[in-house]
């Protein structure tokens, strides 16, 4: 498997991980959201300063409200946070160029 | 790293690894585009019929037509395939319960 499959699975795999814990076993609820946060995106969380950070990412990503992730709904936070790490990326690499 | 921020850091890393060929080196050419497609992901290649694949991607992803993509253009893929497979994962453990 290349590097970047192996990515693909590890999204895939991660999200099941947590989203088998209750309920149907293929969504996260807000609980498993919560837990799937402070266990894989701890920095991520301690830059926050919201304490109400898990409830407003499952307000923002439950698009169909019925409150509960599927993969579907979960992935646009991965594609977010990505996006924010690569920008970071770029200007970390332009500097140590100079 | 958690196993969640290391799969984005790879995601960033093996972007740029192929971006940073040609050009302005943070985006990917059409001929980078093919070289990341057949290095990354060759099983989806090979299961493509059409000659074209590289082309149409190209053009599905390239939303402001400057015959380049920029990270934000080229996570769409990665979305597109993680949900792909997410949707055979499911179908794979629903089957291996029985």
């Amino acid at each position: 498997m290349t590097e970047l499959e192996k990515c693909m699975e590890s999204l895939i795999v991660i999200f099941h991980r947590y989203a088998s814990e209750s309920g149907d076993g293929n969504t996260l609820t807000k609980k498993e959201l919560k837990k799937l946060i402070e266990g894989e995106l701890p920095s991520f969380l301690k830059a926050q300063k919201n304490p109400k950070t898990v409830d407003c990412i499952m307000k923002d990503l439950d698009l169909n409200k019925d409150d509960k992730l599927d993969f579907e709904e979960f992935l646009p936070l991965i594609v977010g946070l990505s996006l924010a790490c690569e920008k970071c990326y770029v200007l970390r690499e332009k500097k140590s160029k100079k």
